[in-house]
């Protein structure tokens, strides 16, 4: 019964929360994504947004650039290596659990 | 971009908590199961099983019995209809999730 259960008790608690898993799995799929897009495509409010980012950064998954385009500020985050190799573990695990709950 | 994150935000949050998701795995592969057998395959303390299972009965997604045997109290709980489908809802979402982020 042990090994039912093991993988869920293994998911990395940074990006088991919902909006991180979000803002993990765009920045997965993009090579880097401006602030406003994330918040955007994940109608997040800017505190909201802010502090996943923040929680990423200081996990060391998330690097957040900032710069200006056009004389504005621009925000652009990207996954850091460590990141992609946690959200990886991370989608590993997920299947583990999906494939224990089919009982496969 | 927005198909990609749906599924995430459409995660039960009820079932998204890692111990409940631990517990809901363990009574979806069993008929039912004691207090003890449970607390003691998750390694939780008496205290934080409980909680969590009454968030689970709450949402009507466990149900817990109290009877005696051999003259011992004996707690056992089964997942509802209700939490079987709302789990199932869950895995379903998990292999989008794992899918999506695989690119496929």
């Amino acid at each position: 019964m042990k090994t039912t259960i093991l993988p869920t008790l293994q998911l990395d608690r940074i990006i088991h929360e919902k909006g991180r898993m979000a803002i993990m799995s765009l920045l997965a799929a993009s090579p880097e994504l401006s602030f406003t897009e994330m918040r955007d495509t994940l109608s997040m409010t800017d505190g909201n947004l802010s502090v996943h980012l923040k929680t990423l950064q200081e996990a060391g998954y998330v690097a957040v650039t900032k710069s200006y385009r056009d004389r504005k500020p621009l925000t652009t985050c990207t996954l850091t290596k460590t990141g992609r190799e946690a959200f990886t573990t991370y989608i590993n695990l997920l299947e583990q659990i999906v494939r224990q709950a089919r009982g496969e």
